[in-house]
């Protein structure tokens, strides 16, 4: 420990804090002072957007599962923005390496200037990875989970970012993706369809020939989490201006809060339809499918063309869970797939269609929207193919799954010996008798004594 | 469907996207840039309100209506939006039309220079809908309410914002209602009243000649929502200089900042005086009596002036509750219409008597008081008789009250066909057969089946 | 009453609010206002993190607490920020009275211009009171916790605030805590931890020899809480650098997002080395331990620099846990102690090691790592002092603790009257007939009877 803490000490010599010099005060000091703030703020949004997950994932899937979703939603972050200031960073943004991949900057080096933007990009690494984690709740197993994390964040997810943001090749190409339709949910989403076919689906899911239903444990933090992301959201969009504009973050801003609320409108009204009701998950999940799907048109698309774009997004959403829970088999507890995946194509292809410049609609002809096409399909095959062998190599290694018994007592227990809530009984206050509290599970400085005897007797319960 | 697109589509084409021209940097254009910086966040904390309304309201009452609950706060936000881009913009910041009215604007056109102001008008009008959703909880048809929502946030609140903000006959009078304790809360807390009204009390509620608990079911997040709607408020109010304001800015802060703490301080001892208890959700209620409080003039209130204000909107929050509920038996599950109401009233007037420049209790005599009064006399008749006629409306032609069976089982089941929560077996673990998920309720992707076998056997609740 | 409001009144004559004259725009103008944009969201963040604390405190302790630990946040926010308006503000930054204590600025006279200032300190000061009520949760009287929330806000914390940040000695000697690990955290944990010694450990912590497991009553707001706090640290120590900085805040930002992951990473690992298990309450609490870790060196240490604090912290944070629970029984509900003082003291003393200007591993020598020990040193003699005399005087005087029989049925019964959540049947909806209703204890306008009928039958139960 303490040699890795000297080594780590060594280099950091070498990434002194830059020195505030107070320089003469000009409108383009102050203008620079500005969008520093603003690119602040955005990524303060996009961080707390992991909250959004965090309660979205939890709160729609089953109480035995929370601690262990939870427990990688903290990880995610963690790892991505550790990972990200190693290596990931410079693999997207370096300036060497040519149009498929960047080669410098790791760990900032050479790009110490640059320390705002990257934390800004770090909080957008760690959303695109996390993204995984709601479709592969409920089964995989914690260590797996993480080691795909650390691939994504490091290598998978930065490529796709250097070709059409770090100026690779799709940006020559012209391909439009203002705030990561394709490059963040689309790839996280491409992480997920891959990981969930090899991972199967849960015990009960499509047992017996039918298509079973699991029932969400805390739909209203899964609310409030939808609603955490709309708000994060905002920052996200608005923070990809990356200054600030006075005439395109309102833009950006309105189309966010507009397709958003036509995907509320569509995926409400199109349930009401389909299935006489307003579902309510498939609802919260259609405004984020007017998010996704307004991400990387935010800054080219009209109002209305952001209100067309999230009630197209809301219908797609309810026909892809159709497709993909019904049909297809493949089981996303959390809708992630539908969400990210495919509104993530159609808001990159809307760009083709709605974009005031360039898009079919407004007389631009089929060239954007053919390069925009490209730019999908080389992102799905990059991200299929190398997650793939990841989960692959993964599985064959270590399993990805855990074991059938650990699935049915839950993640919580036995990944962390745990549970996310207390036992019924003392809910409803019905405990007369403090020294029952002695055998219960969570309380955190009290956990020490439980953890020990599960190290002991891995497989036992504890009464509760 | 593509008609629909085609038609958006040709109305988009007269709304380009403002070029975002790289002009010369100077003091002014970068302090046009930080204003609408500032306006921006601001509107994000308004939006982040809505999560908080969320909270507050499905916290507030029961388990078995706290999807339907949700849902309304997610419609309330999309309708509020979209409609308030369509003509609620218009009619309250159209130059034309008068005093009374605004008549040019829809869609934003001829104004698309006011698109980020716009936003953060869009947002209030969602603020204002929204108060009623908590008052008519638990037995209001969704149907119903979403119409309402639309006249209310079409047309009935834009008519309230011309007069006061979009330089109708109550600016011209010189009433002051800085951020909107009367144009906002108390318009919103006018239509709930009436509402409320039509709609009678839930079942139970005053039966046997007593006035009923119904008990909240979830307090804990009732009490984030609160945290989220304090938090929000400081855009609520900051947002409301419109400008960065190095002066103003500060000042609104802490009047709003103290007020809130006054109105916990004002409830939690009041409650303690009155009941031997400080209770719960009447301190939580006290910090939204503070903020509704020092809406209207926290900018012009002094620091001492605001903690007065705050402490007295305390006092009036839980004599309000007394009032309505025991003695008119007006049954609002959430207490909006004294937070919102009694406090809108109270601290329009409280510019009257405190404001530092023309309160009355700084020498400015009764002229400034007299007009607050006028103002909230005039908002009082406008929005009620509105509210009635649209309200009288719906209970005509479809009926605004679900029936007896609906309601006693829950809105979840009978509007939604499902359930917040997971069924208490699975909440504590003690399902070993996951195959007994199969006939839950809930979980995203698996809701299809459910969904169809509820529409075709309407009455018929699934076993749980 | 009135003649408190005519008192109020008069002293506010003298503050009258800053007229916002429209001056000239120029470069410094606009980046004063900017400045203050930048203060105040940082202030609102800030502000936000109380939300984060009361989710964390209520999930991580008994559910019969709830309602308590709730009432207890609002009103340590609420009487911290009216109280450090009226005297806090003034001991911590008035410019007379010396290197001890500030001795003008009451009511911020004289003192108007820092208004903004005086916001941003609030919050902070009511951080530091919040830290208590974590760990003397489920068994202090709220009358003697809200009296010593005073003597802190009040008086104990602006003390140390004036020796670090209000020119006061320690300042002058050349300590360095940028954002307050040892002025806010460190001093909250002192205080904490004097509490907890006079207040004893819960019942049956301790009984029968062992160390027991009492268990939280809902981990996913727990963890939702501390993304709220994660969140809002940016806040706080970016806002900590007082001006829009261009530099400076992206790196203050940068260390905070990397030392809280690596916060993250080091206690997930370590418990896993430790334990055999990723424990979720402790991995949780690492993010905060990150956190505080970074808070004193985060304007002086490199990325590199602050990941090693981090994972240092993270381990510290699961050591001292040991310590205190299981060697020292001392009962700290929800870590408070460990996280906020042991880490505190880490980030205080990291500074001296790893301050790229003048620290240990940067060729500094053992003089910056000093003069850090002594203002620890101090602040534990004056806040463990001071805090002892107020918590003797509390105890002598009124009893600071519940009785048995309170702690037993749970303080929200005891000391509110009403409980967190509806009782079990209704949650999961299986209660078909609503004139049972009448019969429960919480929904907002319905308590008045029950706490009418809680005076009368004080001891007596309501039937649930």
């Amino acid at each position: 420990m303490k040699k890795i803490i000297l080594l780590l000490l060594i280099a950091s010599f070498s990434f002194p804090v830059a020195a505030s010099a107070q320089t003469e005060v000009t409108a383009a000091s102050v203008l620079e002072s500005l969008d520093m703030v603003w690119i602040m703020i955005a990524a303060f949004l996009v961080f707390f957007m992991h909250a959004g997950f965090a309660m979205v994932e939890a709160g729609f899937t089953r109480s035995k599962n929370a601690l262990n979703i939870l427990m990688k939603n903290f990880m995610t972050m963690s790892i991505a923005a550790t990972l990200y200031f190693i290596v990931g960073y410079g693999i997207m943004f370096g300036a060497s390496g040519g149009g498929f991949i960047g080669l410098d900057g790791f760990l900032l080096s050479g790009h110490e200037d640059q320390i705002g933007f990257f934390v800004f990009q770090a909080v957008f690494a760690a959303t695109c990875a996390t993204i995984i984690s709601g479709a592969v709740a409920e089964r995989i197993k914690l260590s797996s989970y993480l080691m795909l994390t650390v691939a994504m964040t490091a290598f998978i997810y930065p490529i796709v970012g250097h070709w059409v943001w770090g100026g690779g090749w799709l940006a020559e190409l012209g391909f439009v993706d203002f705030a990561g339709s394709t490059v963040v949910h689309l790839t996280g989403a491409l992480g997920a369809i891959v990981a969930v076919m090899f991972l199967g689906p849960r015990l009960g899911k499509y047992s017996g020939g039918k298509v079973n239903v699991i029932q969400g444990h805390n739909i209203p933090i899964g609310a409030l989490g939808v609603f955490i992301l709309w708000f994060g959201w905002f920052g996200f969009n608005g923070g990809s201006t990356l200054a600030a504009d006075p005439t395109l973050i309102p833009s950006v801003v309105a189309t966010t809060l507009l397709s958003a609320s036509a995907g509320v409108i569509g995926s409400g009204f199109y349930s009401q339809l389909k299935y006489k009701r307003v579902d309510a998950t498939l609802t919260l999940n259609g405004a984020l499918a007017g998010l996704v799907g307004i991400t990387a048109g935010t800054a080219d698309l009209s109002p209305l063309g952001a209100i067309a774009t999230g009630l197209i997004a809301g219908v797609i959403l309810i026909e892809g869970v159709e497709l993909l829970d019904r049909k297809l088999h493949i089981d996303d507890p959390v809708g992630a797939i539908a969400v990210h995946g495919l509104c993530g194509v159609w808001g990159t292809l809307a760009v083709g269609f709605f974009a005031v410049e360039g898009g079919l609609f407004y007389g631009g002809g089929f060239s954007l929207l053919g390069i925009q096409a490209i730019g999908i399909l080389a992102v799905v095959a990059w991200t299929m193919g190398m997650t793939a062998i990841v989960v692959f190599a993964l599985k064959s290694a270590f399993g990805i799954r855990v074991s059938r018994e650990e699935e049915i007592s839950g993640l919580d227990f036995s990944e962390h010996g745990s549970s996310a809530y207390e036992s019924s009984k003392s809910i409803f206050n019905e405990n007369p008798n403090p020294t029952v509290d002695k055998d219960f599970g969570v309380g955190l400085l009290n956990r020490l004594d439980s953890l020990d005897r599960a190290k002991t007797k891995k497989e036992e319960r504890p009464a509760q």
